[in-house]
């Protein structure tokens, strides 16, 4: 056989370069074992979408691949279309989503009545169109280990810390220290700095004006309870944010994401207060909502602003070397090569 | 109990004046067993949306009405959505989807592999959010009776012929045809014509410039075995359009839907030039594209267009009078209440 169709790639219109790069490390791992595809996107005169699948009927049986940064909700429901297609339709045997943002992050707990749990609700559908299997790139939140879980969809989360950890040491050669800007980014600062061999600043959220005061009283013994609790010998040693902690050291502050940059330069004028020398702020989602050019860029504190590829900036949106673009491309090649190898 | 919540009627964003007429008539048929709650609407900054339902506390266990107008995928996506949580979060029991009109009407075939069967697909997705029963108005394709029956929804089917029957009457009191544009609308038409006391003419549709000839010998038999198998006593007379039959009458043209109106148009000119006397256009689902009021009223040879409220025309898209338009509210609120009526 000339053309192996035992694993074939589809992509949505979410994030095209970031796709392209993906492909590219794939074809390293895959070889002659994956092929990629194509979609036809049109439209109707009154904007229904005509996407087609020109090798549909290849499709049957095979384990297919289809990537899609979901970044808003058209490209949800594009997803959605053609995962159903390729499953339902045209009878897919496997599917594979890679989607390296999921935008329904928020509403994550079904006990608040108002909301909608949108993060379950968005998994059950994407389960309901035909995802076998989610790759996703640093998921915000925690909860979708368990939704995932209990809705029989195989979850695989991308770490981008090693990718990061090598571009901090070229900016920052003088042991920085890593910054974690509440209790539940903890995990993910140690994770970063063990990779450096480096340290964990952290501080708590703080809640409201009024009760200030309460706040700082619980903060020491909560502080002190944090510290002890992550205390071990194979872990990074890990203090509080303060000016004896933060004084002439360089600082890396991570997030997993990034809209406006307020709270972003809110930090790290904090942390400048505080007499840090020199600060990186990293992000491995850029969401980006409008006003963060002004916001993030013109108005930050920091030495360099480090953005993961997962949602694309398009032309309008360049920086001319303000930001490091780094790309998530080889890591989620690397666990898509983990999650076929029991196929090829 | 001063509230009886045993049925609640929400609503999504698709149309407001055609939602508002339904409950306008919905009160009256289902006084005090329906309540019209309320879905708050808003948006995070980066465009997910957060609609929030405020009294989701007291659907566990009701029947619940939603109405949404899906004319664009934007809607698709908001009904999808808001039905999930009424269903799968909030607990409904059951759940009647009013979808006056549905954008999926096309690629109705799941045989042609190409294509996407988006028919198929937006009926799978609406039983998988929640929909027990959807009520909608002269679907455009006949596929959706079996589609539904495969995926267990129940389907109601709203025909406004009896409404459009009336208003025919005023514009043309002199027993006007009813004409069908091709062979799957004659039942349509001869419904409209038994309602009127009148008869129906009709026309095959052009395949082609380059074997007209053919088509031509085709149609003389195509069009007698046509006419046979409609001719009954309980039915009205039907004819071939041709210039005997059309000649000094005035005649109805009657669509499920109407996009720019070119093709009507060209209906209307190809009737005028066999002698009609007066023409009325009337569609049930006035989709309107861009360019349409050029095309349909610009260039129209109407002496009146006659269209439904299933999809809103904003005040950008009024008419000043030349337009008629008649609303299917009536229709869909005794529809709902033959639904009801087992729960009440």
């Amino acid at each position: 056989m000339e053309k192996n169709f035992n694993i074939m790639f589809y992509s949505g219109n979410g994030n095209h370069p970031l796709g392209a790069r993906i492909i590219q490390h794939a074809k390293e791992y895959l070889g002659p074992h994956i092929n990629f595809s194509h979609i036809d996107f049109d439209e109707f005169p009154d904007e229904e979408s005509d996407a087609r699948i020109p090798l549909g009927a290849e499709i049957k049986g095979k384990t297919i691949v289809f990537y899609q940064s979901i970044f808003n909700q058209s490209l949800f429901e594009e997803a959605l279309e053609l995962i159903w297609a390729i499953k339902k339709q045209y009878g897919a045997a496997y599917l594979i989503a890679i989607i390296p943002f999921l935008i329904f992050r928020r509403q994550d707990h079904e006990e608040k009545m108002e909301e909608i749990c949108r993060l379950k609700m968005a998994i059950d559908r994407l389960k309901h169109a035909g995802v076998d299997e989610l790759i996703t790139v640093s998921p915000h939140s925690p909860q979708i280990g368990k939704l995932c879980a209990d809705l029989k969809v195989i979850l695989r989360e991308v770490d981008p810390a090693p990718l990061f950890a090598a571009t901090i040491k070229t900016y920052l050669p003088d042991n920085p220290l890593i910054y974690s800007p509440d209790r539940g980014s903890i995990p993910r600062a140690l994770k970063l700095a063990a990779l450096i061999g480096s340290q964990v600043i952290f501080s708590l959220k703080h809640r409201g004006f009024n009760n200030e005061v309460n706040i700082q009283t619980e903060e020491k013994t909560e502080i002190s309870k944090i510290i002890a609790a992550h205390e071990s010998e194979q872990s990074p040693k890990i203090h509080y944010a303060d000016a004896e902690h933060v004084h002439g050291r360089s600082i890396v502050i991570v997030e997993d994401e990034v809209s406006t940059g307020t709270t972003a330069n809110k930090t790290g004028r904090r942390l400048r207060a505080l007499g840090a020398k020199k600060i990186i702020f990293l992000a491995v989602h850029p969401v980006l909502v409008r006003d963060w050019r002004r916001k993030l860029l013109d108005e930050n504190p920091f030495d360099k602003i480090i953005l993961g590829d997962t949602i694309p900036r398009n032309y309008g949106k360049m920086t001319g070397g303000k930001i490091h673009d780094i790309s998530v491309a080889e890591l989620v090649a690397q666990t898509l090569y983990q999650s076929l190898q029991p196929f090829l």
